[in-house]
Formats: structure tokens, C-alpha cells, sequence
């Protein structure tokens, strides 16, 4: 048994993403096809990137994961799979799977090209039905990579805002909001690794929260709170609230971190303005 | 083959779901997983033990039904599992889990506290993927509810809103809207299974109503119509409209019926003010 | 493995589907569930037809289609289904199956009457759960249609607008608003086959567009472009944009072409005003 998993703008209100099932269950009646999101903002490869970069490496061994966020379909773009790590990626390469594959080693890529593994017509507006579940179908049945096309020698990477610091401060941003209001930023938990959670300042969005928790449990319900996510990242949040409406958190909001001795000293400034990533 | 279910706060624009649905996956790759709902609102306790109570009941002996409406996560409340009927339903201890329970007869019911059944690395945010996914996957693949960890006396259960009266009256309320603007009450059919349906009067927002119908179709679309819904509780509906909208019922607000000797006798009063619940 | 289809005005806040996939999976756990789409609007027959005869052929031979848009449930329409080209067809016999079914050569026809292929208990508010879930687990596991009832005639044809037109003029009109705002007309690309692209005038939402692109990329972000879309008709985008709302357009909206023969001859007029469908 074979997972195909489907990152998406095409919302789940019209057909677009049923008719990708039909098309993978035609070729392969036994994979388990698994959806990581469909409400993907049209055209919002960022966000696209960072839900499969959230999630790929949940799956099991040889998954095919399979996105579509794709503004330039019919256009000049090329299309890709690459084998990295343990898992096999399939999308345009206009830079969604780069944030992902950039966590793993990648053993092979190639650029779709053999229409034989496509449908037999190709439209010019949905890839998704006609090119990339038919090469998620074939691959699931054992077609190797380097049939689909010629060997690709680079991926289109993704720019992604890396938080700026020192050892003792730290100026990241806000680049995910969830479904529950959570604002997630571009701090990886190792930055902070070695500080005193008990003595970390956090300014993010001109409130300041004076250390990171374990949990959301541990402030009062309401107030805000800085945890590590699931994903390992830091993380805004309102314990049982939605923290990007309490506390104004866009995407791109400045997230500013100071340890102790820096409070101590007074150096902690505010954060600079909030931007738009 | 096995079914396991998903109730859960967790939405459909991130990537949560998807990354239960790969570890479950990934321990046992012939599941089947059914999404009962992901749009129980964040914290939503009762609409999520109501959704479960209303539908577990439809699906094949030895489901396991996992919900994650779990406020509480990472603080002290306690994970469990309860073999119960034909069922095994899984969750956090915080009466999610406790209307369906209370409608079957319980076998067993033990702590989730073996880690060994859990993901390697566990959040404080997210027990759905850490907690929650493994050990429906185990127990699919047949490791016993005895191996997780110690027997649970008691279950946390959910206080729930029961409707008042007697032979010829009843005071209810509004327990969900659904996608339709449906307003279900808890008003069980049984309670008025003696009483004849077109001597039934019934008052809902404001509005009375004076009989119950067997079908929508029985008054003109645009009309306010009672019947008894496919949960067997008494429901107030619009023909081809939108209850909730027309009418103004909200969850909590009062039914009230009485029958036709009341009627006659003209006791039957105003409901009580509308209460949120 | 047989694949199973649901589509649905049942939204997915609730419980519904999640119950129609259990009955489903208990009369046959192997069966492959695809939903097409569970946001059709209540009662909103013809959008339900729509996606359905959009969607139906992209699955593999003997796909079993199932129709839950039922404003009628409960009262006197009936219940059918369908053997037609390489698939089967089950609903309420209300139009919602017949654009698709329109589209291959029926094999046989037959009311759903047997009540042994129902559940035990059947309620006059869900027919998804009570009489076409079970149904289609009864055909999926070999129960030919002949069982389910006597020779069903004649299926109610939904009415459905057809483009008015000559050898140089098409008038047709926006039948589909997609969750990316285009517009889909009813305007199949064969009646516009023999024109030359680059020599066809499209009028829609009183803006004029002067050719049919191969590509949404083929104008600049922001334009307007008229593309043959992946179902073979006619559709007014905006590249990386949202045609309906840039443009006014609604369903019923006028959608009116001319080739190049009639723009020199200024015969094009402005299209009728906009009327609802």
C-alpha cells in the first residue's frame, strides 16, 4: 500500500480535487491518498511550501507527496519529481517543494516530460488531473523517476526570511497563521536551545511575554502565551484564544527575542515596525 | 480491514489532519479513516461529543473513533481509551468522548501512559499526532487496551442539558444548529412517542408551530416545520430555508410542546426567555 | 477495489458524511470513498448536476456515483439508479444525475423500492445514510440493479441553457463560478472550433476580450482571459486573479462571442442585460 498525499489551492467547494482521486485510484485502486490541506490561497506558493514542509516527514517510507499550488500552470514552468530522503515529491517547480526537499537529500530529479505517463490530453489550466496524478499514479506502481523525463540539475528554491541575531538576541517573524490563531515564526527551537526558557523576553507585536512555555496550559486562559510547537518552532499563541486577532500578528510581524543578561543590560530595543512578508 | 474516525477542533486549512491521518498511516497502512468533522470550534467540547454521539453509532463493529477536541492539552487533564459496545473510542478525558459512551455499555477503560505507544518525540501541543494517531494505530494492528496503562474508574463526564416535564409538557432546548440551519433539540422521540403528533403544539423562538410533521415536504417551502430527525430527536426546520436564520433559534434557546388536552385547557404558556447554554 | 463518489449539499461542519462513509465501509471496507463535493447549496440541484457531469468521467470503469442534493427527502420524488456508459448512478430522481447521465448511453434504469437493500430503520430526513449509502455498498459488492426495484422509464431531465447562436455569433451565458472566480460558460469549445482564435471577440460582463488565449499566462497578472477550459468549455479568468469579482460576473451573466468576419462588419452588439439563471 502506497500514500499519495495532495497540498492544494483548489478548496474543496468544486470537483478539482475529486477528479485527482478519480485519476490516481484509475491507475492504482490501492494507494491511500491523504490530504494535507486544499485551502492553500490561490497562487500562495509560500504557504504551500511551509504546510508540505510541515508535514511530509509524518508520512510513511516511499509517501508520494503531490502539490499543486501552481499560478503559472500552461505557462513557461517546468514540472518536477524528486526522490529525497525516503520520500518522493511531485509538483511545479516554481519553488512549493523546495522547503521540504531542503530538509532532506535529495537522490534524484527529474522533469516531467514523457506524455506517455501523462493523460492522453493535456489542458492548459489543470496539471493537477492531467499531468501530476497521472505521474503520482505511475510512480506508485513502480515507475522509476528517470523514465518521467531528462535528469534535472537544480530545483527553483524558495527565498525564505531566516531570523537574524546573536547570542543573545534574536529578530525572526511571524510566517504562519493556523486555523486557531496561532502565529508561527521562523525561530527554530535549536536558536534558543541553550538559553533559559525562564529568562527569554519575546516582543511580537508590541506586547512583550516574559519567557517561553511548555504548554499553553501554563498562563491563564486568555492571555498570551510563547510556546515550541509540534513542529519545533516558535510559536504565539493565546491560551483557548486566537492570539494573531488578540495581539495584531500578521504574516511578516517582527518577533524579537532577548535572553536575561540582554534584559538585564537594558539592550532589548522594540522591535523594528511590522512589515508584509 | 478497520475504520478509524476523526473528530476533531483541528480545521481543514493546516496541515493537522494530514499529519494524522500519515502517522496512522504509517503504523498500519490498511485503515480506513473517516473524518466525522473538523470544524468542532476550538475548545467546543459539547459540539464535539454531540457530533460523536450522533454518528459513531453508524459504523462497523471494532471502529476505533479518535477525537481531538483538546483544550486542555499539555496541561493536567488525562488521555484515555474505552472499549464501549462494539467500539473503541479514544481522546482526552474531558468529556468528548462521554455522550457516546454513555449510550453503550462499557467494557473496559485504561490511561493512555505507556509511551511506548506513543510518537518518539511529544509535544506539549499537539497529543493528536503524538498521542492520539499511535495508539489508534496499535490498537488496529491488535495490541489490547490492557497495554496502555492502567484501568480508569471513572470517565469525565460532559453535564448535558435534559428536557423538564411531565405527561402533557415539555421544556427543552436547542442543543446544535447544523450546516442546514436545522435546530436539533434534546427532545428525544421517545418522550412524546404517546402523544398523537397532530396534537402537538410547539413553541420555538417565539413562534408556534402546531404539530409535527413526518417529512419537510409536509408544509410549503419558506414554512417552520417540526419532525422528528434522523437522530430521533425532535428538530425544528424551514422547509427549503434556513431554521436558525428564520426563526432566530440559537444554541440554548427554550422549546417547549404540550399536547392537545393542554391546549384545550390553555396551559401552556410562553416559554422562558431564550438562555445561551 | 471499487471506488464509491459522494456528492452532496451535506457540508462538512457536521456529521453527515462521516456517517455516510460509515454505512459505506460496513456493508464493504473495501470500497474507495472519493468525495467530489459536499458545498453544493442546499437544494441547489443544478450545481450539484454541474460538478457531478464535470467530474464523473475521470474515474475508473464502474465507478459507483452517488447524488445526496435532495431538497424533496421525504416527500414524493423517487429514488434511482442508473447503469449508464461504464458507471453507476444513485440519487434522487430529481435531475442531479441526468447532465452526466445525458452524456453516455443508459444500459438500465431502476427505482430504488426493494427495502431489503435499505437500512433496517429509515427516517424521512436522510436519504444519504438511510437509502443510498446502503444501496450503493449493495451494488458495490455485486447486487445488480434489477434487485433494487422495477424498470424505471424515464429520468427526470433537469432543463439547462443552452448557448443561442450561428455560423458567426454565439450568445451563451456563465453557468459555474469556481472557488478561483472563473466564470464557466456553457459554451463548448466544438461550436467554436472552426473559428480562428486570435479572431474571436468575447463580451462578458461588458468588457470585451479579443481572443481566446491557450493559457491563463498568455495576458499579463491582473488581465482578463478568455481560455477553453479543462471540461472543453468556454471560461472567463483573470490571470492570478478572480474573474467574478473583477468583472460582476454572476451565474446567468451573458457570455456573447463573434468571430472576426462579423467585428469588421461592426455587426456585434452589446450583449443582453445580465439576468439570474
Amino acid at each position: 500500500v502506497r500514500v499519495v498525499t495532495l497540498t492544494t489551492e483548489l478548496g474543496l467547494t468544486d470537483w478539482f480535487v475529486g477528479v485527482i482521486k478519480g485519476v490516481l485510484f484509475g491507475l492504482n485502486p490501492r494507494v491511500q491518498i491523504v490530504d494535507i490541506s486544499h485551502a492553500i490561497a490561490p497562487g500562495d506558493i509560500r504557504s504551500g511550501a511551509f504546510a508540505l514542509a510541515s508535514s511530509y516527514a509524518s508520512f510513511p517510507r516511499r509517501t508520494i507527496h503531490v502539490a499543486v499550488v501552481d499560478p503559472g500552470v500552461g505557462g513557461p514552468r517546468r514540472a518536477i519529481a524528486v526522490e529525497a530522503g525516503k520520500y518522493i515529491f511531485i509538483g511545479p517547480d516554481n519553488g512549493v517543494l523546495s522547503l521540504a526537499i531542503g530538509q532532506e537529500k535529495i537522490q534524484s530529479m527529474h522533469w516531467l516530460e514523457e506524455s506517455r505517463y501523462f493523460r492522453g490530453a493535456i489542458s492548459n489550466t489543470f496539471h493537477g488531473r492531467d499531468i501530476f496524478a497521472p505521474v503520482a499514479g505511475h510512480i506508485s506502481r513502480g515507475v522509476p523517476l528517470s523514465r518521467l523525463g531528462p535528469t534535472a540539475q537544480e530545483l527553483l528554491k524558495l527565498s525564505w526570511p531566516e531570523p537574524r541575531g546573536d547570542r543573545n538576541t534574536i529578530h525572526g517573524q511571524v510566517i504562519y497563521l493556523d486555523h486557531f490563531g496561532n502565529a508561527i515564526t521562523n525561530i527554530r527551537w535549536e536558536l534558543i536551545e541553550s538559553w533559559p526558557a525562564q529568562q527569554i523576553q519575546i516582543m511580537a507585536g508590541r506586547r512583550r511575554i516574559s519567557e517561553v512555555s511548555k504548554a499553553y496550559q501554563e498562563v491563564d486562559a486568555g492571555s498570551p502565551v510563547v510556546v515550541i510547537n509540534s513542529s519545533g518552532l516558535l510559536e504565539i499563541a493565546v491560551n483557548r484564544g486566537n492570539a494573531a486577532k488578540a495581539l495584531g500578528l500578521k504574516i511578516g510581524s517582527t518577533v524579537a527575542l532577548r535572553t536575561h543578561r540582554e534584559i538585564v543590560a537594558g539592550k532589548f530595543s522594540q522591535p523594528p515596525s511590522q512589515r508584509a512578508s
